[in-house]
């Protein structure tokens, strides 16, 4: 329902006219993420600095309207939908690095910058963010904070929480609030960095961040070892893990999405390989030479059936591709996915693959998985047809078992994605009421008329004491 | 005052006879911590699980006693007096390893385990925990995460913060809560578990922690690097971060400090060395050599005067036994000592040593600049006769000098010894009302009666809306 021509006039006052977006066509595709759920806002605003921000939840305050952020909308949770309409505040203006900071290796930027400029213009000055996520071209800083997003790299440079230092934001009160400090180390007060990292936009919306940024690594190998079955190749991650040549990237692969990558035949692979490592070490040339030795000895075991080093770029390129056609492999196999990111500890993977063979039949939906073993973050692909209501069912039902057994196995239900509306109502499995409880008490310190991003990552529960 | 025989007696029928110390020679005792603040508790507590600890927090709640944890009381910060009497709760007997998970390098362990039993443990499978503080031999692991411990290491491995898994912990409601999950890997609401590393025990009691382990480096190679002056020696600390060999230490001695070391005659120092990096690099064998190449090459400037790799054993032995040998000559240089550990953006050391040099003159206070200089983080010791009370205004006058200094530099009054007692007053300064008063209120969450550790961290200010 459009808000009422007086109400989208103080949204202008606020923003200026160029910067509210009213016309309901235009606002339904601000309705949208990559989840594929859409609501329609009442109303878009494309604000320009943190002063506007401000005046905007102050008006939604005031006038009792949701309010959801959000950066290019590339989460699959639905995070970024506004399920209960009101105010979508797209952070897409607001795009600017405001400083490179060579000599202390950090950058400041507005949250509406892209992930790959950020990149881009580290790289310049032989520095880089660890985060990398899969849609690092067009997904925002601000987004990936938010969601406290990773990727591959994780495993040896961390998640978004190891890479900030500094978050300026306004609160659900509508208080500019600064977290954390420009330097690398700081114990003064409560975390509130990391509180807001990975809080999907309910507690208080960025409006700049201070990255923490690392020295690019001379030298890359990537390494391509396959297995006869998958306990070799979890068994390979965790001899992996013992050494000190710590990875940048260890990925898994499974042995229905190998087959789907021989279906493209963009890479020879053996006829016995169930299960594939992608491999990556990194750092300078002579040390890279040393670790990549330490890693194939590690990865090499009885049910190693081929190991290889792609030092060339060619192959590497190659592997990597490989692992990226498994997405498009994986739309052309059914119409409908559900794409889950759950963990479960490293040597509980063999447990979760087992088992999700088994589900898979039990169901008759096929499953893929493939993701970051290396922290036992695996990316389960349920495919299915939503248009057959029998499948559609069974999917969800098997779903449901898939996330029963990953807590069984001691973990969690996601690794990057976050919650949103998809995982909502299985949060309460997870964590315990008190601890809901808590969370929702700290919502409402920061967000007291419950504005910010209404109906996602917690349960509608009652506050308990 | 002790307390009421009845109320005695209920915390005997919680904990055990054996448990509970009442005498008040015994109670004196546990009335410090390394601050040399002291006030004595009414009573002493030693719980042995989590079920008693919680016991403990009903009777405080429903008899307004305030409790303060403590582990070994190492901090310098006051954080573990129990500046409002009542009841000082020690972990010491809460000092189990529950699980060692080589596979998935974790440990689960009981707060009062000492930091040095899990280095050793953890060894056994080629294992460690990063977090190192100088007093890893006689502090708790339990204390290390209530104030976010760190020491050299972090500038490679990263503070408690990045090295904890899951928490499990009583709130000052009474609550016992699970925080994080047993993998690397989690997004599933709040991150309440940064939350509570680093509280210094005002929102809850650490029950029990899953520590995320590394593998040990085969090679550690320790590189001494002496300069002219201090901006060549930060220029050098500048140019190691900027390349991808990261040291797994990067400490910076000072002028005066270096003077005491050669009173001590344990090393031999160039007489034109008026700053020192003591520079580690770890990993395989072949790695480091590559690695200590890149970092001699970065280290090497107009200004360094001496460079030498201590390869040897006795070498590295013989550098870090300089570094130690600093505390006691301060010690023996003066009676007082204030201690602080501040942290500026690396690239301001320079102007922070500078500056603190006039202020070291304007006040006539000796201080002694040494610490972790790849995080910015150094300990400044301002000396003094504390029975000399012109000599000890002036110190206290310097010290806030030296604080409005970091904070003009844009750094932050603590970087691992926290806050407690000693540095309350200041953080007002650092975090602006609204951060403050949201931190107050989410102790108020944690914390409804107010009873745990009152009189620490957060000022007392009014809550404001």
């Amino acid at each position: 329902m459009p808000l009422q021509p007086h109400l989208v006039q103080r949204f202008v006052d606020a923003c200026g006219e160029q910067s509210v977006l009213a016309d309901q066509s235009e606002c339904w595709t601000y309705g949208f993420d990559n989840s594929k759920q859409h609501a329609c806002p009442d109303l878009v605003v494309l604000p320009q600095d943190a002063k506007q921000i401000q005046e905007c939840v102050q008006l939604c305050r005031q006038f009792n309207i949701p309010l959801t952020t959000r950066g290019r909308g590339t989460n699959t949770t639905g995070a970024a939908v506004p399920v209960q309409s009101g105010i979508v505040l797209s952070t897409e203006r607001m795009d600017r690095i405001l400083e490179v900071d060579r000599s202390n290796r950090n950058m400041r930027v507005e949250p509406g910058v892209l992930n790959s400029t950020v990149q881009k213009r580290a790289a310049e000055v032989g520095l880089f963010w660890p985060p990398d996520p899969g849609s690092a071209d067009y997904c925002t800083v601000g987004g990936n904070l938010a969601c406290n997003a990773a990727g591959p790299r994780a495993i040896k440079y961390g998640t978004c929480r190891e890479n900030t230092l500094e978050i300026l934001a306004v609160t659900g009160a509508g208080h500019l609030i600064r977290t954390g400090s420009a330097t690398t180390k700081g114990v003064v007060g409560l975390d509130l960095t990391r509180l807001l990292i990975g809080s999907e936009g309910i507690l208080a919306i960025i409006t700049e961040a201070r990255l923490k940024l690392g020295a690019i690594a001379e030298r890359t190998d990537t390494i391509r070892a396959c297995y006869q079955d998958t306990q070799s190749a979890i068994d390979a991650v965790v001899s992996i893990l013992a050494q000190s040549a710590l990875p940048c990237a260890l990925e898994f692969i499974d042995e229905g999405s190998l087959n789907l990558i021989r279906g493209q035949e963009t890479i020879a692979l053996d006829s016995d390989a169930k299960a594939m490592l992608i491999i990556e070490v990194d750092g300078l040339t002579p040390a890279v030479d040393a670790d990549v030795a330490a890693v194939l000895e590690a990865a090499k075991n009885p049910g190693c059936v081929d190991l290889k080093n792609a030092s060339e770029s060619r192959q590497r390129e190659e592997l990597w591709r490989a692992r990226k056609v498994l997405s498009q492999a994986l739309r052309s196999f059914a119409p409908s996915k559900i794409n889950e990111d759950v963990v479960v500890p490293v040597s509980q993977l063999p447990a979760l693959l087992l088992d999700l063979e088994r589900l898979s039949k039990e169901f008759s939906i096929p499953i893929f998985n493939f993701g970051h073993a290396g922290n036992g973050n695996i990316h389960v692909n349920l495919l299915y047809d939503e248009s057959d209501s029998r499948q559609a069912a069974a999917a969800r039902q098997c779903l449901n078992k898939v996330f029963d057994l990953v807590l069984k196995l001691g973990g969690t239900l996601s690794g990057e994605h976050g919650v949103g509306v998809s995982k909502r109502d299985w949060v309460d499995r997870e964590l315990n009421p008190e601890v809901l409880s808590l969370m929702m008490k700290i919502k409402q310190q920061f967000d007291p008329d419950g504005i910010l991003n209404p109906g996602k990552v917690l349960p509608n529960l009652a506050v308990s004491d």
